[in-house]
């Protein structure tokens, strides 16, 4: 279902693809994030043409709202929400640790109470599973749990055993037809933990595996070392998937370190502020340098925002808030994370991808606006 | 530059095709409000592929924002917003008499303070024509004063003398290449003012003629009076557009009056709410009933939301506030608007109007949701 295609001697980065239900991924990819069943104010075929092969749905969201009876009685995730490609969703539990109000740990599962209305839940691998064989998800990720940073090496120590125990059980539960299920390695950033982890996940022969525990607000130093000490006791035959991440130059960085599936809200996400991607980092729309300026967010960009329309026009439409600035700026933000995808994987191609990443990682300077974004997204996930 | 095709014998119906610089429009039309240099929550694309052949602009929200001098370096409404189709402008003037704070009648137009932060404005016969050549607006309105439909007899009067005085004015300035203007009559209710202000207005030759003062808050039967009371001192070779009509309903009763053009926010404005738009009136989606409905918002209609997504998933994305939902029901309401215009024009030409009036009269019951958004969007107009 993985096949990887050829390894970067130099760094590590892998070219790949993977075979699903409902279509191929070239890897390195990015996965657009639809939460509640949709990717923020972009349609099907908007993510088509921007060359979108997968997309990321939220098992905890859905099951609240619209909620499972309607999914079943749609007859899945994708006919419901119209995507004819792969679809991969989370287990549910990192929201359950983050977003559900009180919750209780138990054996099977965590007890816990919705944050829209408070209605008592129970999430576990048993039920995880069982949900996203419903969603018919092409991969579906185990329960896992996946601590605070910053958390006590007690509380690491124990999230990784129940990770471990879960995955256990989500390995015996039935699929959807074709389904690929992802085990996922916490442990923090701790090397014993991380291989612990990570061996004994993998000793379950899972599909892919999963870098869990990170874009959790630990400052990126940290992610980078958990990723590297986790790399190591990964199967080279199996897809490998940082959950939540990341920037751009993150990205491409990880890419390096071997890593093949990102997903992130942050384009959709820093587009509702008017903040567009570029090779050169971020800027602001609305500021008044963007006031005359009648040229595309990006020049040379080949996104439909950008083909069509210019700074001046999208933040004129911001400014005075009309939907169309968000939606293009979302269009854009989201090709710009794809773009650097088909980069990646042109330059793995050609045998260039050391030039390359050196070349982008030295143009794209992170804004402390998009920094600031993403931490607030690990906080808050995709709320 | 309109040529009137056919009348229908038995109501006055007209099937005709008006060729401005940017293409042909074929009548009766829809024109989508693009208020602010876009219609709400869609883009071009979208607009082509529902069919819509000419858009609105609004001279009063441009000319605050973005202002002219970005419009001018963007060489016109046309290229700063992406629309290679027809637009028509109106003059700003119902705007600054139903908008703007305080303002002061003078002879040779309106000066007024922005309703955005105050800043002083003068807005006059003059003017409005110079920003609309500006634009590059394909069909250019007079501006004119629209008095409130409860004014009193004298005031009706004062506003049909500035009217005819400032049309004057407007025929004497200079236009953009190809350019349309058109004349607009008030007059009330008073069946002597509207003649007055009829043939006043025709006598100074202009390229088309809209029926102003209606759309503003009056009952049904007076805005159906108002335009009957006009027609008749309208010359049939030119092209008659009811300004800020209507219901759909409304739009198939002023067709059989004559009207060849129509504009109005309602589609998009009710989309906002979750209200959509069928052959038999209109519903809330957001209501319970929708809730595992998997099938469209109307069957059978050939719009992007109806041929792709059902109504339990829009229903869904309007409850947990998606984007994505209100795109959707923006583009299936203003593609409805533009389907009963072709619906119009095909039994015009195959000489049924008579019989697609009564059916679609018989079947299509106005809720009192959507008679109420018509009412405020008068009082508010398409801010």
């Amino acid at each position: 279902m993985f096949e990887l295609l050829k390894t970067d001697p130099e760094s590590g980065a892998r070219l790949g693809r993977l075979t699903t239900p409902h279509g191929v991924v070239d890897t390195p990819a990015f996965m657009p994030v639809g939460t509640q069943a949709s990717v923020k104010a972009l349609d099907p075929r908007e993510l088509r043409e921007m060359g979108a092969q997968i997309i990321l749905g939220n098992t905890y969201h859905l099951c609240i709202r619209p909620g499972m009876d309607i999914l079943r009685a749609a007859g899945g995730l994708h006919q419901f929400m119209s995507w004819p490609g792969p679809i991969l969703t989370d287990s549910g539990g990192f929201q359950v640790f983050s977003l559900a109000g009180i919750r209780k740990v138990k054996p099977h599962g965590v007890e816990f109470r919705s944050h829209l209305d408070g209605s008592p839940l129970f999430l576990g691998p048993k039920e995880a599973m069982e949900i996203q064989r419903l969603l018919g998800a092409d991969v579906a990720m185990v329960f896992d749990e996946c601590p605070p940073h910053d958390c006590s090496a007690r509380e690491a120590r124990a999230a990784v055993e129940r990770t471990i125990r879960w995955a256990g059980e989500c390995r015996e539960q039935a699929r959807a037809p074709g389904q690929q299920v992802f085990g996922i390695v916490q442990g923090g950033v701790n090397p014993a933990l991380r291989e612990e982890c990570a061996k004994a996940v993998v000793a379950l022969e899972f599909d892919g595996y999963a870098i869990g525990g990170v874009s959790v607000g630990e400052a990126e130093a940290d992610m980078l070392r958990a990723v590297e000490m986790t790399g190591p006791f990964l199967p080279p035959a199996k897809a490998r998937y940082a959950m939540g991440l990341g920037t751009p130059a993150q990205m491409v960085e990880l890419a390096a370190r071997g890593v093949d599936m990102f997903d992130c809200v942050l384009p959709t996400r820093v587009a509702r502020n008017g903040t567009a991607f570029t090779r050169r980092g971020t800027f602001a729309i609305k500021g008044g340098a963007c006031k005359a300026e009648f040229r595309p967010l990006e020049d040379g960009c080949g996104c439909f925002a950008c083909r069509h329309f210019t700074r001046a026009y999208i933040r004129h439409l911001l400014n005075v808030n009309e939907i169309l600035g968000l939606r293009l700026v979302s269009i854009h933000n989201t090709h710009f994370f794809l773009q650097v995808m088909r980069d990646i994987r042109a330059h793995l191609a050609a045998g260039t991808f050391g030039a390359f990443r050196r070349e982008f990682i030295a143009n794209y300077v992170p804004t402390r606006r998009v920094l600031a974004a993403r931490a607030r997204a690990a906080a808050a996930d995709a709320c």
